[in-house]
Formats: C-alpha cells, structure tokens, sequence
C-alpha cells in the first residue's frame, strides 16, 4: 500500500528528468534537482563533506537560471547582466545542517528567489531526503551584481529586475536570519593561524578567480584538528568580502569561542569564529560555524520523531 | 528520422536506470553508469578537470562491485576478502584523455575487470560521449590486495579468486601499456619543487588516509603554471608506491622532460616527470604526465572525423 502511495509521488518526477538535470515545479517559482550522493563526494566519516553540499547549491542555483530561460553567458549572468558586463557575487551565505547524506542516498534540493532590499537577491534552498521527506539542510545568501571590469558594486538596473523580478517568490528566508555580527579576527584574538595557503589550479572557477566553495576548505585548514575529529559542522555564516585570484596568498584563523560548559572533553556543541585573508591584511571572508559532536542525536531540529534503537 | 534512430538506442538505457547508479551489460560483464557533467566539476577552462574524470573512475568501479553483488564492506572489498581482513590498493594507472566533456555533456563511462598476473586484477574503463559515441577517455589500473592491519601486500586467495573470478573478461587493455620505465626524480633531476603540502581534511576518504585521486591535485602544485595555462592534460601514467595519512608532509617534484622542438613557445607536447615523496625521502607516487596545447585538433585519436569550421 505505502509502496503504491511512494510510487505515485516519486515516479513522475524521475520520468520528468531522466537525466537528473532538474525542472521547474511549484507553478514555475522552484527549481527541483535530484543529486544522488557519490562515494567521492563522502569524507572519512562515510557521509557528505560540506563542499559536495556547497557544490549542490551553486549547481542547482545555475540550473535553475537556465531553466528560468534567463541563461546570459557565463556563470549565472542574465542577458541584461551580460549587455551591462555585470556578474552575479555572492556577499553572505548561511547554511544549516540537520544531517549529512550519505553514499548512495538521494537528495531533493528545492531552490527559489526573493527580493533583497533594494538591490540584492536572496536565494534560498531546502535539501530533502528523496525517500523519507525528511529536512537535511537549509541555506540562505544574498547576491549582488558587480561590474565584471571595475570589480566594484552595481545597482541592480531596471532591466534587469524585469528579467528576475517575475521569479521572485514573497517568502520569508528559510532560515532565520542570524542578526549577530561576525566578529573581526586579528592576530591576537585568533589561537588557530595557518598561513601561506594559495589556490591550487583546479580551485579556479570559470571567473579565473577561486570559486566561493573553495573557501570553506581553506577556513577548515586552522580549525583544530581535534574538533574535526569529533564533531561535524551544523551550520555556517559566511560574509564574501572580496574575490581572490590564482596568484593570492591566504591566511586562515579560527577562534574556538562557543565551547559549552565542559567544553570539548564533554562534547557540548561548539562555536568558532573565522578570518580568511590576504597578505596586506584585507578580508576576504570573514564566517562563523557551529558544531554538534558526531553521533549526536538532534532532537527538535528534524521533522521526524527520532527512533531510538533498543 | 534521426532522433527516432537515437530515442530507440538511448531511451530503455535512461529507463533501466532511473537514479543514475549504473547497470550491468554485455551480459553482466561490464558494468555502465552515465554522469551529466556538473558545473562544479570544471575548471577555469569550461571542462571536466582531471579529478573529475578519476572521480568517475573510483564510483564506477565501486558501483560495479555493488552491481555484481560482491559488496563485502568498506570500500570495494568482497565478503571474502573481509573474511580475511583485505583491502583493494592499486598499484598502477594509466589514463588517456581524447577529449574533456563540458558542463551539461552526459558521459557513458563503461567498466569491467580482468587478470593481472597472478594476484593482480586489472580493471579497464571507456568514457564515451552519451550522445555522439564519441570516445573521451581511457584508462587502465592494476589492483592487488593488501592486509588491512600489516598493510603488507597480500597473494589473491582462491576463496577470493573464486569470487571474483567469474567476472574476469579475457581481452587487451583499453590502452596499450606504456611500458617505459618511470624515472625517480631527487632534488637535482626535479626543476620544480613544491615541499610542505598537507592533507586538507576533506582529502581523507573512509579508510582514514588520503585518497589516490587527490595525488594528482598534489603533482600538478609542482607543474609549472605556464604548461597548465598552455596546455592540458593528454595522458598521465602514476604508479602508487606508499599510501599517505593525515599527518603525511608531501613534496611536489616536477622534471619537464619531453618538451619537443620548439618547446612551450611553438606549443608543441610536453611531457612531465614527477615524484611525490615523504619528508624521510621514501616515494609515494611516481608519474609521467603529457600535455597537448589547449585547443589543439587530435587528428587521428578520435573515432570521428574531424569537421572543420568554415
């Protein structure tokens, strides 16, 4: 009988996208994709690295302005944008894991756009487990346009907004936005410094710059080993504040600052501060993360009454 | 007329597989999964990047091993050889690259498995071009088995081979084996020379140490940038010699050897030599890349003629 039900509801859906390069539902407003999870997309842990969710969402995001008929040239700009030499730069990402697929799971990721103050364009996504329903990770960002010679900022022009307004969906962020202010690392408030990290070939996007995912790879580089080893992120904010070329040189720093009473020994949940940035001491990302220790079971943040093994 | 001809050969082949996770063929000896190139999986020159392609190459081996039913545990061990405490290590790859998909090409990688002397296995793959038949790549490794706990080499035991065995396809390599001798590079035969590379936490695959397909992200830190801006990579041939943990420290040796008259500047082929090695000296992985310039026409290493702009 379920399996009837199950088969009603999920085989459209593969029928519709044979080749898993996802489609539009929700009256034309969401993009819908299919990932399943590969063995090279799993750490040491057997589940889903951060990256292969970060990669999801610029893969999705891309698909979805390809399916929207608003494909330009280039990675994601509209006609408009690519008439105006305009290209789309992420400035804040905040993600939110309930928990990590794993090898051979299938992943749903919805994804829509809003408006975002004057300017901006917030994007959002919600990742599902395709079998069970069950809510594995949301995420939120907020893009601007920038001028693909000066670098610098642009408004977003009319045309532009005729072309993208017609998608925008009037929801809330399907996060909560966390108001608190990302603190600014120094030399002095930060324990953890690794320095000297540069972009390896294959960390070069089409832009010829270091593409956003590549970041949290870096910020994970003086995040202590100990807390790599016995927890897993659960949720990250990162504020892009300037791009970094092929021939960069970064300095990562973390700050271990949310330890709950007993700390680590005790394996409470943890909070760190980050800094990524250049020699000459400008910012380029500056973020923080939350951790859970493994294994832990997260009672309240999944859509499901856990089940306990006895 | 055409697309008629095409929806009949592709079509049942998308059906029988759904999800994307690949089927067995030509009577179950070999097995076949189709990857829709990601945009993630490219590079600042709009193709799949090498890893991408090796990627593809561990999922469609580890899924073939599913396919046939041979799933011990972990990563690619049959119950047999779970028994007996034995991991999968390879020794030897060699890849030939005719052509690098792009963002949204679909490419049919084929596999299957055959004898290596007398406890090895070869394992074969053909990356096609799913809609053209076009070949992109082939590549060509040999697996022995190792003793998880001693991590001596181990002889393939009959229980093992009688596993196994039956899925042994008798033919010739994919590529004809380069049999030339690997050269050993030291600090005076290597022109460039990168030390102090570390594994990122996310190079770490289950079996706790870094992940071959990593290697190649570490050899081309100490490519010089003006054959990877020139050109790419043709063919690579990396034998494995010790494996790498976590708390590895690597050297990135490189000897430009085979650049033909001319060298860079006519844009001729190149040929590379390089070495990993540990800070004690002992190797890690000895290879022999070859670059083409960018955008070069292959001229007799496609199965197609080549059709000239006009």
């Amino acid at each position: 009988q379920w399996m009837m039900l199950d088969w009603k509801t999920k085989r459209p859906d593969v029928l519709g996208d044979p080749f898993g390069l996802g489609r539009m539902v929700q009256d034309g407003f969401v993009f819908r994709q299919n990932f399943s999870i590969r063995s090279y997309e799993i750490g040491a842990d057997r589940t889903a690295s951060i990256d292969t969710l970060m990669n999801h969402l610029q893969e999705t995001a891309l698909n979805h302005v390809k399916s929207a008929g608003l494909w330009g040239d280039g990675f994601g700009a509209t006609p408009e944008m690519c008439k105006k030499n305009l290209i789309w730069v992420v400035t804040r990402m905040q993600v939110l894991v309930d928990r990590y697929p794993t090898w051979g799971d299938v992943v749903q990721v919805d994804t829509w756009v809003s408006s975002s103050g004057k300017n901006g364009m917030r994007r959002d996504w919600l990742f599902r487990d395709c079998r069970t329903g069950e809510i594995l990770t949301r995420a939120s960002s907020v893009w601007v346009m920038m001028n693909k010679d000066t670098r610098r900022l642009s408004k977003m022009p009319d045309e532009v907004r005729a072309e993208i307004g017609p998608y925008f969906v009037d929801t809330p962020p399907v996060i909560a936005e966390d108001g608190r202010k990302l603190q600014k690392l120094d030399d002095n408030s930060a324990e953890h410094i690794r320095t000297g990290l540069t972009p390896r070939w294959n960390d070069l996007d089409v832009n010829q710059h270091v593409n956003n995912v590549k970041y949290i790879g870096w910020i994970l580089e003086s995040a202590p080993q100990s807390i790599l080893e016995t927890h897993e992120l659960s949720g990250m904010t990162l504020e892009y504040r300037r791009e970094c070329g092929k021939n960069n040189v970064i300095s990562s720093l973390t700050s271990v600052s949310g330890a709950s009473v007993g700390g680590l020994q005790d394996s409470g949940n943890v909070e760190c501060q980050h800094l990524l940035r250049l020699e000459d001491g400008s910012e380029v990302v500056r973020g923080r993360t939350e951790w859970r220790p493994k294994h832990a079971k997260n009672f309240g943040m999944l859509d499901q009454a856990p089940v306990e093994s006895t």
